[in-house]
């Protein structure tokens, strides 16, 4: 399972997050690889009628429908076609109460809820939550190249083990820096279900190219 | 100038939105009156491709493209059809740096600009940033269904004097509370260009009839 | 273990936030009751300086030393004289992350920590940060005069089970509504080593009174 | 008119912010130089109890007192002693409406008021509010050692000419990377009524020589 977020990109906003969603869509069913694309909201409802595989949002906030001007109604996002949603990503954290709180709407609405953490002890709490996903990234590692399973195998394995202590429902990603099959492979052996990763992709010059070389790994 | 806010109504969210974005292109052209809706960023590229009149953003956040996961990018707007937005609406109010540097980014990207406002000192300052209208809103009267024009008809002609007198090219809109024929005639006795409303229109019971009801004083 | 959550009420700032203080000592060492008060941060020096009781901040912000004008450092709070402090109170909620960072920081610094949560899964996240305590109030009785021993005596008997599955260590506290001898007894019946409380205190005509009729049942 | 902002350095925290202070009152009396203080709000009360010069607060919340754990009661600023205060400094923005509302706050408090601004049209919109005194400082030369006065003269001209043609009543201070004699010569040859500064004394080796030479260049 290979999440890709788009974050504001402008190599992934408007007519370019769609060619970039297809080019996931082309390899994810020529590989048989599980690819999920996380676009900008403005850019859901275009992708999700286009491409057939799943489209997440990369956040909603914590709001009944009504006056909140401007913000992202989690109604909104189900209607667009979202299928799940990033909460609390290391660039729009929430609060411990947002957070649980996001996991229920998510539930409610049926979307898959992945939750980002920092580190282990964040990991352990965000899986009190049960979410469907826990996705630890450590910030600083975040769009450095340098992949999480090299540099921190021990918080990749340290969140395995305490989000599988709370809740053994809950699965676990990993992220921040993961760009080749090697980093994948690596990721994988270290007992997460899937990858989130985002400019080792998006911002690389042949996008399809660098989703080739890094489902290579696990053919 | 009616502006229409859809905020994030469950009324006025998917394909509700589309529905009532299609009623005020109805409107506008039978009746001959310039109705601008702003619906929320993920409704935002659909209604622009189904309709034929304005469509503004609610709100975008200050970034560059980047890393800024789950925030909205001017450049996503864009790219999606809006041709303005609203900045700092009450409900979504932004530092003063942040504002000066929304209008700025908005004259670059062609957006036509409405800087928000809650009384006729914050008009004035507002006015300074140069956008192409200040919106005066008094906070408590969203959503009361008593109009400004009507509960404070001084902090209207306050800020119509307050933003000329820094620069006489921006426009004023008033809003807060409009929701009659008889409130935007007397709202355009008060000096302004346009009223900016939501719930009187959007949470109606037949939004139509509400709608040419508020148009009906001005034909 | 009784904390005095002074907030920022008028009754509890400047000259008289070290009036209450002194009261609160007076009762504390009269009666032989824990009491802990929480003043607002330019109160802490002076009734660190003039009381004997433990003095906790209400917050101090994730920061480190330098270019944080306006912010709380949490060296300052500690140079203040306090020996603990709350965290992520309802009214002043932080990211997971900050959470997470503020007591370790506390564990550096000697402060005593103590985390709010609102509910039962959030009570369960905290102790996975291993504070010294966790207080739950649900934040709608919070000031509303209805004890959360009597409302919700669920969240805090399972916020007490959640707490001590993840760590034992943790102690628990409940808050929100309690301000008679009554609901001090059922909540340490509950199982809380203690109880947080603001304006069932602070606001009473006669303070040191309300301190009384509290702490009455438990002598 | 010297403002020396202690922002929430080690060297300016606790018992060294009252070193520093006693410092600034040395030398503001041996050289008959205005130099006002802004420590931290845990250090207000003891350094308004041992100095003799004024000492203006970083900030506070634009909040009534009441239930608001952990945030910064303009009242508390008061009680401990402060003559004034900073608003909306660049490490700590406040939307308009906020900005406008501490302005009206601290002129029914009786404190002398400084907002902050980053550029000419922001500082021309403050000036709408009517402080005491806007302080332009450049975000990108805070810190830098290289002076506003220096770097972006215009800047500065721009703020004392735009902040006059709204309210030739309110003053204008200049900041960031002020720290020379030089520095503060070339400031008020533009017209400013004094500068803001923090680093080139707080962190200088000898902060007593660091303020004399400032202030040599006008003595």
């Amino acid at each position: 399972m290979i999440v890709l977020n788009f974050k504001t990109y402008i190599e992934a906003t408007g007519r370019k997050a769609l060619e970039l969603a297809r080019v996931c869509e082309e390899v994810s069913k020529d590989k048989g690889v599980s690819i999920i694309v996380c676009p900008q909201h403005a850019d859901l409802a275009v992708i999700v009628g286009e491409v057939d595989i799943p489209v997440y949002a990369q956040h909603f906030d914590n709001i009944e429908p009504g006056s909140h001007t401007g913000w992202v109604l989690p109604e909104a996002v189900v209607e667009a076609g979202a299928s799940g949603t990033l909460i609390n990503h290391s660039e729009h954290r929430l609060s411990a109460a947002d957070i649980e709180a996001c996991v229920v709407k998510s539930k409610a609405l049926g979307l898959v809820s992945i939750v980002c953490s920092n580190n282990v002890a964040v990991s352990k709490a965000c899986a009190a939550f049960s979410p469907d996903y826990v996705a630890v990234e450590p910030p600083e590692l975040i769009g450095s190249g340098v992949s999480v399973s090299e540099a921190q195998p021990e918080v990749v394995t340290g969140s395995v083990d305490a989000v599988k202590s709370v809740n053994d429902k809950v699965g676990v990603l990993c992220g921040a820096g993961v760009s080749t099959g090697d980093d994948l492979v690596k990721a994988l052996d270290l007992g997460v279900e899937g990858v989130l990763l985002a400019s080792g992709v998006v911002k690389a010059e042949d996008p399809k190219q660098a989703l080739l070389d890094l489902v290579s790994g696990i053919l």
